[in-house]
């Protein structure tokens, strides 16, 4: 039996866009709920209580009523998803270097890349805090440090973990793409820019919305 | 054939003795090399050109001379080391929920209760910038509300990810039993200090540097 996927979601966020598009490149069925994470819908006591006790999207819901099972976690929900197909490598050492870069994305380039993009698009810099602001030069920095490194991987590797793509691309690729919105300059980073047009004519891609 | 296990580390370094732990508990011999971030010995061109681009530690090398391959991020280094042990659940969602705790570890744990016990126990208050100081509040407050949801997951849970020991929670040990050297008062957190015990008490435990 196949059982419901549901994803607890803010489109906006390239988080959720990376489940959206496991799930188009296996070619899975996903129904979507919709939440607004600035107008605090994921901190709700219901939705504290049964989806997501951290308060944060995206959540793969697996099944439906009482035996539904929540998995947060944007790169877990992935994994999920991708079990037993080519988006995970088979071999050992290619596996675990796929999930070298999906903790890379989580710790060095989405708190950098992807928060600056929130801040600047979408909080805007006038209402950042003074403390908010006074992370932006560091955020930057680090941010650069991610892509740099991202585009010397790139220059003799087409893909990230091994020859094909994996889930280590999908992670990389929802906040990279959009980076110029946190005031990023792609144009420093050619190698990336030609992985995004190889991701992009991938059979079965979607745009983020 | 084995291939010789070597361990780039710094013995302070929690994420180093994630690596250790699970080594030990599955009783594979892995050799360490030291280095001293303080004095950025992993900055170096030699570190940089042959260990890791990314100038952090831990890696985890496996083999040896030209055939060498260097594995960066700590999960993803207990990941290979665990490869095909029970410290993984064969289980498809058994393995995601694992992988959700670890991924939860690296955004949300480490860098609010691990940075602050690096910048409290071996930076020193002092020596901080008015940047890391404006940021103090802020990782106090997330790191608190990190210990407070493993706490209330570990209400009736004996471990993170299933009935067993996995690598969720070799991955949250270190920093979390550690946290008081960061400002973290762990009575707070009844259920933590008892499953943190019975992490000390898994056969092949070792107690970190």
């Amino acid at each position: 039996m196949v059982e419901a996927l549901t994803l607890h979601e803010d489109p906006r966020s390239g988080n959720c866009f990376k489940i959206k598009l496991t799930a188009a490149l296996l070619g899975l069925p996903l129904a979507c709920r919709a939440y607004d994470i600035m107008k605090g819908e994921t901190r709700t006591s219901e939705f504290l209580a049964t989806v997501n006790a951290n308060g944060r999207i995206p959540v793969l819901q697996i099944g439906e009523g009482e035996t539904a099972r929540f998995l947060p976690e944007s790169n877990a929900a992935c994994w999920y998803l991708a079990h037993g197909s080519a988006l995970i490598p088979a071999d050992r050492f290619a596996q675990a270097d796929m999930l070298r870069w999906m903790f890379f994305e989580q710790y060095s380039h989405e708190p950098n890349v992807a928060t600056l993009r929130f801040w600047l698009r979408f909080v805007g810099e006038a209402n950042l805090s003074e403390q908010q602001r006074g992370q932006i030069m560091a955020k930057r920095m680090a941010g650069c440090a991610a892509l740099d490194l991202m585009n010397r991987h790139l220059a003799d590797h087409a893909f990230f973990a091994g020859p094909a793509v994996t889930l280590a691309d999908i992670a990389l690729f929802p906040y990279t793409h959009v980076a110029e919105e946190g005031g990023f300059g792609l144009g420093d980073y050619p190698n990336v820019t030609a992985w995004i047009a190889r991701v992009q004519a991938l059979p079965g891609f979607i745009a983020m919305d």
